[in-house]
């Protein structure tokens, strides 16, 4: 698998409206993409402000094609605003689970 | 849920019996204990000898409760010389999936 977790650190007051938009972001690329197996959004216990977005891909022209949808292209610009600081972003692969199967999200 | 991820950076020639250590353990959580959800082990594309455990339960009690397994102390104890440097770690509540199934992991 091809994950990606990208940092967010939120300015104050937008954690709501930041919660709001990243949730239509991560329903629509894990229920529209065929590519996209999960995309779990966390939220630091002891730093709200600060969120990272857990995004699981079959392969990386999956994670590139996510960027070009309509959903991410909205929440990019609706988000963009409401950064402290610029996302940063780690990429990784999956040791376990070994298999796809075990990555994948049932909502 | 109650989420934790474990930074760890294992020292030159340690990386493949850090896997094989790993896995045992991390499919003995998912398996055995039922407050741990997921167990999921990733490692950094750029920098192979950094890893990410992803470890999802259910309460911070499930979490206090897998650090008493066996196969916790296992993987401590045969881990512990391969650290180049002390394993940091983060916790998270999740925003999304909002539900428990969502979570969940199918091996």
């Amino acid at each position: 698998m091809h994950i990606v977790h990208v940092f967010v650190h939120v300015k104050p007051g937008t954690a709501e409206d930041f919660i709001h938009a990243t949730m239509i972001n991560a329903r629509a690329s894990v229920t529209t993409e065929p590519g996209c197996v999960r995309f779990d959004v966390v939220r630091r216990q002891d730093y709200p402000s600060r969120f990272v977005l857990v995004e699981v891909y079959r392969t990386p022209e999956d994670a590139a094609s996510h960027k070009l949808t309509p959903h991410y292209t909205a929440w990019r610009d609706t988000v963009g605003p409401m950064m402290a600081e610029a996302r940063t972003s780690v990429v990784f692969t999956n040791v376990f689970p070994e298999t796809e199967k075990g990555w994948e999200c049932v909502l």
